[in-house]
């Protein structure tokens, strides 16, 4: 059993927190049963760390401050692991673009709601980090199964040019022909929309019909439009 | 200017963190320039509170301690208010229940998407409170243009019972047909869905197709199936 947060597995272990070791190390830090079991059933697991005994293989027992030091959360979980960061590179033919999404749970959801959707890849032009916790948490598990991909919509539209780029306009209509795959729907910042630039690189504009408020929350513009993507087998996508 | 947070007034508003004392009240506390602007603009403003000096009616500077026991924010908002929490009555002809929905965050955000879809109603069954920190957050206004009724699923199926009721049914699919206004659509708990008994009391089931996870986010749930409710013209309500 460890006790000490200075014990110098931990001290590596908690420097995941930070994104450059994460990277570094091809590790992350994971919190719960929930995620700790998909991890496992995927053979991601590194190491395991429990408050309870364990006679697991790769699990070490901990004490709550250890395990606080490793979680940093405000409710310590009663579990937590350290897994491999899935590597996939095989970009799917629809795909999910989050420009500029700083808040992590829209991140998450969006990753989540990707998956449910068969959006295999969602690509992250400056967004939130992927792999902290809050966004770990967002994604219930739906990480294991995406390609996650750190690029810019530009650098995207370059290295995968036969994907049709989807925007959405606010203050406009809904322009262009209903796409076919391959095709990648991009999606703004919270505050600020979508990059007027990007916003020309794409062949394909979406507008939702809404009213009384200016805009909706980016997860659930995405959840209408990922849907609506997925769902329509009409020749227009009526929004 | 107020700079003891043991200030007789600020200890009275700061109670209004708390559910009784809002009740009996029917006062709230918004944070930030966005929140107080709209509430000014609907004559809903009891005294605004700001960090620097001003000039405005009913309008008191304080200290960054007194904003901070105010707000009970990590980030002390550079201006408050204690605002009238808006009484509506009237009951729309699309309306949303929230039926043991936990997290502020996706309370807030169903409320600022039924607006957006003309659901001008939203029921709370067991909810998250309305009008606390987090959730006033979410809304991003939307509190002030909606009627909000705390009551059981049951209780207004009885008060209104030409509301024909809309449930999710996430292991079964679609039944019933379109349903014509007036309408209620029920979303249940984060964790557990819709409860059976009320299921059993919808009139019509709907099931959004999804793959590779077993549930949506309730708020992207809620988001696309409010969407699809109010935008689609077909006889079928195809999801």
């Amino acid at each position: 059993m460890i006790t000490s947060p200075s014990n110098a597995t931990i001290k590596r272990f908690a420097k995941l927190h930070q994104k450059k070791y994460r990277e570094k190390e091809s590790l992350m830090i994971i919190e719960g049963p929930h995620l700790v079991d998909i991890a496992r059933f995927k053979g991601l697991i590194h190491t395991v760390f429990t408050l309870d005994e364990s006679t697991e293989s790769n699990t070490v027992q901990v004490s709550e401050m250890v395990m606080k030091k490793l979680t940093k959360t405000n409710h310590v979980p009663p579990i937590a692991a350290v897994a491999k960061i899935p590597k996939r590179h095989t970009v799917s033919s629809k795909v999910l673009i989050l420009e500029h999404v700083q808040d992590p749970g829209n991140v998450g959801t969006l990753i989540r709601t990707a998956l449910a959707f068969g959006f295999g890849t969602v690509v992250l032009d400056q967004s939130a980090d992927p792999y902290s916790a809050k966004v770990l948490r967002s994604t219930q598990g739906a990480i294991f199964d995406i390609t996650l991909l750190e690029m810019s919509v530009m650098d995207f539209k370059n290295t995968y040019p036969k994907h049709t780029l989807i925007g959405t306009d606010l203050n406009g209509q809904s322009t262009g022909k209903k796409p076919v795959e391959p095709y990648a729907l991009i999606l703004g910042n919270e505050g600020q929309g979508m990059k007027e630039s990007t916003q020309k690189q794409c062949n394909v504009l979406l507008k939702i019909p809404i009213k009384n408020i200016d805009s909706l929350n980016v997860g659930i513009a995405g959840g209408i439009l990922m849907h609506a993507l997925a769902n329509t087998d009409t020749p227009d996508l009526k929004l």
